[in-house]
């Protein structure tokens, strides 16, 4: 089902955002945060409908619902500019993430989450070769979907151009770049992450300013991408919060 | 299936001994000794799966399984001296990971490969409430599992107490704690950190020398387990090269 939500987190997260909902289905007799969501549902003159387990259990596939489900519309991708004008709103200094491949919806839900907790203002992925917004993104993201915005773009070379010409700097996450706790981070950025399997593609690679890695203590020589991400989108909120400081 | 095990009786003995079993699974409708193996599995917090005689035939190979079928564990639990001992080997600050109910597989793949890469030590798991180690958390672990040591202990709070008098700092991630990156944590320390949905429990917290927290900037005020786990590993690995360098 298309614009199926589901689980608790991500329901109430649609619900307070404002997001268009057609209708929340509740478990008959669900309790705890469930009375929560039958009141947000009520007051935003939602149709709510009270149905079986087993009827959320067939309509959500057999995913983890917790009793609530609800049916809206899809989620909806942004243009660069959009997000642009959220940083600027944001009066914070730009970052932006874009990722060059990320194909497992769970790894793209987590990023999504994380780009919101640390202050991120939005998501460039392109048209190939990428996750789309799901709803096992939606659930992953644990309910950031509804707050960070994503750019569906044709081509992420000339996306870098285009934004370098904004005045950002455009740092990739790889192999063989300096070390990402010696290298400032604290100016307008594009993090770019690259896919679970290949990394960042060459073609996007060349284009950017800066190379940052991690070092690599182990004998597995690289992390899951969405730890990656987290690693240094909190690298980044760090310097940025040393530097306004001083 | 090299580690399959099937019948009432040899389950009812694997179930007894204490083995590791991954997974249980029982016919629908099951009646006599099935009930009280369901009992045994879920009171060892060993995952319970219900399925049809046909699936179980097939799984079994035919094999008079009883409606009820068993996986054990290929992978080895070790002692928390194990851990220390590699740590004294690996010859830098010992670095434990605690998971206080980190139920999902991926996640516990997700930080045993983060653990490789950011020099970590070893990984403690409670009996209770805990993936186990499978094929699924193998496979998350891009193969850390077979270089990462893990600790199956009954008591996390008595194992906290035992690793204090060893000289280790226990730290929790948890919200109202100190910011993370203000923290000193270049001492021999045992970072734990709490399950997808509950976080880490009351009893575990009191026992930590210092809560750390993961500013929150945006809507959605948690991390991914293993997110929040390789921020804090990593900047643990920032603190401890920059003192290295001094």
């Amino acid at each position: 089902m298309e614009n199926l939500i589901f689980g608790r987190n991500p329901v109430i997260e649609a619900l307070k955002s404002g997001r268009e909902l057609e209708k929340v289905l509740l478990q008959k007799g669900a309790e705890g945060s469930a009375k929560k969501i039958e009141a947000m549902t009520l007051e935003r003159g939602i149709q709510l409908r009270l149905c079986d387990k087993s009827e959320l259990d067939r309509i959500c596939g057999g995913g983890s619902h917790q009793g609530v489900a609800a049916f809206g519309s899809s989620y909806k991708y942004y243009e660069i500019e959009d997000l642009l004008a959220d940083a600027e709103a944001a009066g914070r200094q730009p970052l932006l993430v874009m990722l060059d491949g990320i194909e497992d919806p769970h790894n793209l839900g987590a990023i999504l989450r994380t780009a919101d907790c640390a202050g991120a203002c939005g998501i460039i992925v392109p048209k190939r070769r990428s996750a789309g917004l799901s709803e096992i993104v939606a659930k992953s993201s644990a309910g950031a979907i509804e707050y960070v915005k994503t750019a569906k773009v044709a081509n992420l070379a000339q996306t870098i151009d285009k934004l370098k010409e904004q005045g950002f700097w455009v740092a990739a996450c790889d192999m063989d770049g300096s070390n990402y706790t010696a290298t400032d981070l604290t100016g307008p950025l594009v993090l770019v992450v690259g896919g679970e399997g290949s990394g960042v593609s060459r073609i996007v690679r060349e284009k950017c300013d800066f190379i940052v890695s991690i070092p690599m203590e182990g004998h597995v020589n690289s992390l899951n991408a969405s730890n990656a991400a987290a690693i240094l989108l909190y690298e980044i909120h760090r310097q940025r919060t040393l530097k306004a400081k001083k």
